[in-house]
């Protein structure tokens, strides 16, 4: 089975491990912009054969689409004018209502399967991908009312030999929740770095204080700006409500702290220690 | 040697493990306000006997405080009043300013060491307690100028026993400091927790898309309020500081979300990928 993956960094390069561990004969044809990061993903063994999109997608039973979303939004009717009539659109991205917006008129819109892996690293390119990231972790399918029963099933199933539980959700819903649960922490963690960064320029000794729960909190700072700025440009509505909502939250938090009101925050703190429950919930699934 | 170990948590309990791995025949007393704290420290082997505070602190060579910091604040001058004159006193608290200039002035000073671990985790009580919680961390003396040279180099070399770096600060840029590398990184994840909670309410499901970014950037907000909210008040106004600095980020990126302007939160997140240099250095002390 041939299966072209357009996009070979963190995301790409992990599926393509991924379904190559997971079914017997695939075959990987490798589609992406740049060059280097095409000859990396060859040499990784992680494709087989380098492509153009348009040589890839017609003669392949999966085309997978894992660029940054906003090229997706554009990539999406491209290759569903090129996919067969019995082949399979996904995509990576981790919005949904847009790119499935604009694929809901086209004519081979049964074809497509809108996918989010709950899945990545702080790491990109190809030389960050592994088989291993999407092992236990959650397959969002989003509106498969719009999706060939038989497309999205054996998507489902392609999905669970790779160890994925999978759950669907309408695309609109999708991108609410995702701007609370993902996005919003990456914008904690960026802006928790340029307030410490530009602390740096003062105090040169600042990190030597540094430890895990530091750490904990500005990994996900390391992330791509590539792959993060259509993120957020795409769902800018739903972030921009989380995060006015995460500020106000901060706010309250800066009174009580003005006002040096142990009792005050000591009720915020055991309020939010439920999360306890949450990340329980969390570790088990993973 | 005895030590006596007054706050039978996380880190009094942690401390009394190491060192007892680290030095041979120590004898640990334990002091806690918890009868509760008392007897599990006991049943676990942290601790050798129990007593009260003033029974405890004048038969030891060391007396370790590790109650909150306001506890710390007070319980400095007593513990310095009954500690032999060849004995010495260090605290674990998060914040050192205070506790500093409450002692400053007892005719007793120069047998205390101001110190703090940079360790911990989110997890609280004598149960929590683990041997290796010190090992390759971060230990900080402040103010070793007031302090016996003996009495520091004894207790440096004890921390260095126990597997930790050892290095010097005055404690007025310890509270600063530590106030942006992880006072902030607290408050951050409390109010993370806080956002996505109040979300819960109105949406079940909302955690159902949570994944490894989500959780470590709420991890903190497992904390104990116990120990967190005095630390946020006796450094409330390096904190405010901070947090202020931290919301103005934060509302900046909601004016470049707002705007959908993908070329100003490319450049923000360009620039704070800096973060992984400091990461790197945090990862490889540790």
């Amino acid at each position: 089975m041939k299966i072209c993956v357009i996009g070979l960094g963190l995301l790409g390069g992990s599926f393509a491990l991924s379904v190559k561990d997971a079914l017997d004969e695939v075959e990987i044809l490798g589609v992406d912009i740049n060059p280097g990061h095409s000859q990396k993903a060859l040499e990784l063994g992680i494709i087989d054969k380098v492509m153009t999109l348009e040589e890839a997608v017609p003669q392949s039973s999966i085309a997978v689409l894992a660029t940054p979303v906003n090229i997706i939004e554009k990539q999406i009717l491209t290759v569903l004018d090129l996919i067969s009539p019995t082949g399979v659109v996904i995509d990576l991205g981790s919005t949904k209502e847009n790119i499935c917006l604009a694929a809901d008129d086209h004519p081979q819109r049964l074809r497509y399967v809108a996918t989010h892996p709950i899945a990545g690293t702080e790491n990109s390119g190809p030389e960050s991908a592994f088989k291993g990231l999407f092992r236990n972790k959650s397959m969002i399918i989003c509106d498969r009312q719009k999706s060939d029963p038989l497309a999205y099933h054996m998507i489902k199933s392609i999905f669970k030999d790779m160890g994925m539980r999978v759950s669907y959700m309408n695309s609109i819903e999708h991108d609410k929740h995702i701007a609370y649960v993902s996005h919003l922490s990456h914008i904690s963690s960026f802006a928790l770095g340029a307030t410490v960064l530009d602390m740096e320029k003062n105090e040169k000794n600042i990190f030597a204080m540094a430890g895990s729960g530091f750490s904990s909190t500005v990994r996900l700072a390391k992330s791509s700006p590539e792959m993060w700025a259509p993120i957020f440009e795409q769902n800018a509505d739903n972030i921009s409500l989380a995060l006015g909502s995460y500020i106000e939250h901060l706010q309250d938090f800066k009174q009580i702290i003005d006002n040096k009101d142990m009792i005050g925050s000591t009720k915020i703190m055991k309020r939010v220690n439920d999360i306890r429950r949450v990340l329980k919930g969390i570790d088990i699934k993973s």
